[in-house]
């Protein structure tokens, strides 16, 4: 068999609002499933303030690691608005008026409107290509392999949708979930020859506590449906084999 | 007036179930205002794989860099819990079966459900001290400045709240929020020059699109009670003259 085709991204999400615990992120979740659907794994996600050198540090470590980098907040007029420039610093380019952006923003809006604070989202880095905001027209853009969002959920989720189509994804990765109400520590150690048996497979054990039960959902994924399968039954058998059922089973 | 004292915090949530998407994260948030509350401001946040180099590279590059580095998930009993052995080698520091765990665990279930598995939950980087878990008993710890918590909020929470006396904050973060239905391109220039006036203190501008309607929550914050109401109240003049009445206000 074939080594599946890897291909990772890194989620910055930028902006004081969520390190301050104003804001609750409401985007990283999305992205990860919506990444996951045309074959990106997420690798990696860094939520870091609105500190130039930092998003400019985190933006060169991050693209050299991982095939796409996407971040969300910090493209709008405002003076706490500084991802482009901190983006245009990290790819070591100025940053210059987009003739396309400025149309957009004209079709978007009278003349009249447009001062000086709204014109600076028209300000992209040299070499930047646009990313389209259907909600409310101000677009983003993509320089290399990173795609730069904004940050209102709305938005992001639309921004996102109208360049999926450009990531080049690699093998899916499929999952499979089987639940029990046995206890982690006295599954560990069948869970443990299963996936010492199954290396290129990956199985999570994730306990919950919900209304006075206890459980745990056991989490198979891999690239392979036939693998899926097997390591999935193996997983069952070794339940029922401690005397308990499978109790729930999802497959995505 | 004295630069405020600034204590900064990283907080690494581990675990596939994350990037996956399978899992929303349910501990960040919680922590930044936590972490406020006694003077700790959340300046990063990575979520990371259950990757024993990826864990250990970013544990040793956090802990530099912030004066804490607090850790959720990772260190029960399954295969897939890593997290203590990688702080250990960010340490280069050995694990060891800890007699206070061991005394623990014994406490918690009878000697014959304390099988081997469950045993790895006792098992400590030497040199850690143990943070209590209050809800199903076995451990997390502190290493210097790191602190390994579990995953599951409920749990993650209970243990934060054993050792919180244990952190040395700064000057609490004060901030005020002030909320109008201006569009943000038109508060731009006068905010901006309200931020200029005040280096010190951060005014951050978070637009929002809710129930059809669209406005602008601005939040200052700042370390000293009388610069927080002189800027809120220099911003509520500012959108009072664009004709606009501050609608709501928060202050903490």
């Amino acid at each position: 068999m074939n080594a599946p085709k890897v291909v990772t991204a890194c989620v910055l999400i930028i902006g004081n609002e969520v390190p301050s615990g104003r804001t609750e992120d409401a985007n990283l979740h999305w992205l990860a499933g919506r990444l996951g659907e045309v074959g990106v794994r997420l690798a990696e996600a860094r939520v870091i303030p609105d500190i130039h050198e930092t998003i400019a540090a985190t933006v060169n470590e991050t693209r050299a690691a991982f095939d796409y980098v996407i971040t969300t907040g910090g493209i709008g007029p405002t003076h706490d608005d500084i991802t482009t420039e901190a983006v245009a610093t990290a790819f070591g380019v100025e940053v210059e008026r987009n003739p396309e952006a400025v149309a957009i923003l004209e079709d978007a809006m009278p003349k009249d409107r447009l001062n000086a604070a709204r014109m600076r989202m028209a300000e992209m880095p040299v070499g930047a290509t646009l990313v389209h905001n259907p909600v409310s027209r101000a677009p983003g853009f993509r320089l290399g392999n990173v795609f730069v969002l904004a940050g209102v959920p709305s938005i992001m989720r639309a921004m996102f949708d109208s360049f999926r189509h450009e990531l080049v994804g690699g093998d899916p990765m499929l999952s499979a979930t089987v639940v029990c109400n046995l206890a982690e520590g006295d599954i560990a150690a069948g869970l443990e020859a299963i996936q010492n048996n199954h290396p290129g497979v990956d199985i999570g054990s994730y306990p919950y506590f919900r209304a006075g039960k206890y459980g745990v959902s056991l989490v198979v994924r891999c690239t392979g449906a036939g693998e899926l399968d097997q390591v999935s039954e193996e997983v069952r058998d070794m339940i029922r084999g401690l005397g308990a059922e499978p109790l729930m089973e999802e497959q995505a």
